[in-house]
């Protein structure tokens, strides 16, 4: 089809990218403060005119792949990324006029060496899905714990449990954690250190383990495909040549047997 | 027995998992602020449900394994769980009642995966206790000459061992080490940093060695189940092919030999 | 050629490192407070000895090599250290005087394991390139999302684009992102944290898998060079002798075979 | 000798365990605010009696082994600390008596298993030397330029090179690096984050490389003996016993030709 010709051409692509990369500039661009008027409107038209173009190339896809387009989960964030763009952005959901930017991620979808790097971060994740359902336990025992315990006292860190899972993710991420929370702590509760010391070491302990997770993951990987290239190449190379010597020499002495035999 | 059938069932499985969750979520609600007395009640109601459900599991555990039961370490930690529950949280036991939320915690011995990675962590450790007691002698010996040096003039950070084993602790996690401690110190003791510097870089150390002795045992036990699966598979397939051939070549030359023999 | 020979002499190697280590000690005596005209005077002098030699040097090194020199990185990057050293530091340029301490960095060009390690650093970068664009968009996306939204209540921290990445890579490091940003924030926009925890997410967890992307490259490349040494050495040993053994095997056969042919 | 029979017996090597452990609880209860005459008299007394038994264990090891006593550099670790608390502790020398605490690191060379830990760590140093000569050489060119360009206005940060050095190094840990330090001078120097950034994103990456080349050595180190024992056993294992039915063959072989010949 003349159509799939276009939107798999090499130079259709890249003007994709370059149409991605251009409206990414004037959505920074709008930004800035003290534009004039006429600065605004021209910058509103050029986001116009991109947004009409990854809506046109969408409608190419839809109608050159029809329904196979949604088997492809990077099509499908293509397709709600420019579906949002074309929410009217006025009342409550002024707020979504922020989120246009997301536009600039179908640079993900859409050059390929990225995809494959989040596509490899992103099959990192089920892999670990154990140590972060952990994780999740842990945070939110401590939230309740800290919530029953110091929620009266220091309302504004530990009022509910939101704002103590909140205060708790700060303490893991080690941001102030004593000087800022536990130190305060400590001075109406002295022994606070005995549930924060704990808490640090524990929910460092199980990040570090998912990330050993991941990495340890991402060796086996490498180290399979390795193998499977090592068993084609040298073993069956080296083997196959004794092989065949033996088999070589299995035909000579039924010769010797036959000669022997006559 | 028909009791352990029960107990061994998927169906029970899964429905102590969801008491577990829906007991946590109760816990988790009773911390909400201005809770009607009729809610207040019905929550208490629900966790003694819940707390019912988890006795009569232990007891039907109890029965169908007997002494058994509490060969399993994650058995006797289920057990002690239910057992601080049944403690009255009157008097100085009150903050008891905080503890109740570690209940959840019986996910972690009840849902399969995350019972593995705990196990997995578990291990990890004694791998690593000649580093972990490294570790503490150092910051013994900080803490101490922390307290001698410095204890009389910032009596809130050095004042005793304790108080100084934790702003060490704070120190390691390089958390406000040098605006908070180290450049207030400086301002009396101006050669503080002759301490502080090496202890940052001596622990950073210790703790990343401590971390690498965890990765590389979890990529050597990789690497043995590896070796032990490959042995199994590949290298006796291919010398055991070429083993074979040989004694084959060797049953021929029996047959040739006694051949010429005649 | 003589020039050639004592470019290429130890001597005189080791002479230039000396010389540049003793440039380095007299630029940084220079930012000392309270010194006499006299010394002033002096340390000037001796840095223009300095420079002097290394000028000569390189021309020494030009006439010997030729424009053979420019073929090599590191020797582009002596040449641009010195010639920046000649321009004249007056006027508009004054800055460039703090700049001069930079040729110290002709330590890592001249001694050859500082050199190494360089040049591993350096290789190790094109590897983890396209990690590294993600990064940057994610900083981008993020920057025009927080300059829109917070940028007229937080002018400092997010007035403008550049104001938002430097922001957010401070955010990013964790220092004082809660205690310091995000709690400032989330007062005005209760939640901010919608944003910023997932942004703290995405790009540790990103920044993790560069890191990860360098180790596993450094690790393959040591296996791999480890695989050519063990193809080298045992597998062409044990092999060879099996099939010489063969070989050997076939010999004697086909004299057999001719005794019997006889 | 007898001698060396008791120094080498398991209860006397215990024995100086427990003394160390003891003498460290001292050392430690010393630091307590409070005590009465007599108890500081008690723990003087007993400190003396642990630093005789030192004394006393060093110079039956200097009897027994004599000169080459000196030549198992722990000796000459353990020798230093017992030397060091025999020194007057009076007049200028007064801060010694805080580093009596240091004999605790005798359980480092008493103890087998620390003392493994510590040997590791300590050959991991070498192996990573180049990368911590390029970590001083950037430290060093930072220090200049921000003394040169910063030390007039912050005199407290950048006053002079050490001066700078700690800050840089403080800037490195992350530790307020942008709210205590970088904002502050961005407020004289709008553009001081060229300088920061690239130093926190170079130090930064310069201090992973460093980790990364223990790990890699640590894995190097392994799998080097992981080959050596696969080496001798299942490689020897496998192909000597197809050379030996390949010998056995051409046995066999001998005896048919001698049987054709006669």
């Amino acid at each position: 089809m003349a159509i799939t010709r276009i939107l798999e051409h090499k130079w259709f692509h890249n003007f994709i990218i370059a149409v991605i990369i251009f409206n990414g500039i004037i959505l920074g661009y709008q930004t800035s403060k003290g534009l004039s008027e006429s600065t605004i409107r021209l910058l509103d038209v050029l986001d116009m005119a991109c947004l009409a173009i990854f809506v046109i190339e969408i409608v190419m896809k839809l109608y050159a792949y029809r329904l196979s387009f949604f088997k492809d989960g990077w099509n499908n964030f293509d397709f709600i990324i420019v579906a949002i763009a074309l929410v009217p952005t006025t009342g409550g959901l002024a707020i979504l006029r922020a989120f246009r930017i997301f536009r600039v991620l179908r640079l993900v979808t859409t050059v390929d060496s990225i995809r494959r790097v989040v596509s490899g971060m992103l099959l990192a994740i089920p892999g670990v899905g154990s140590v972060g359902v952990l994780l999740v336990i842990v945070f939110y025992i401590g939230a309740v714990i800290c919530t029953t315990l110091f929620g009266d006292t220091f309302p504004d860190w530990f009022g509910n449990i939101g704002q103590s899972m909140y205060t708790l993710f700060q303490v893991m991420t080690l941001e102030s954690w004593s000087m800022g929370i536990v130190r305060p702590v400590m001075e109406v509760f002295p022994y606070a250190w005995i549930f924060f010391i704990p808490f640090i070491t524990v929910t460092t302990f199980t990040v570090l383990n998912l990330f050993i997770g991941i990495i340890v993951d991402a060796m086996a990987t490498i180290k399979e495909q390795d193998q499977i290239k090592k068993a084609k190449e040298s073993d069956v190379d080296e083997h196959y040549v004794i092989q065949k010597d033996i088999a070589a020499l299995r035909e000579h002495l039924d010769i010797l047997i036959k000669d022997v035999k006559r």
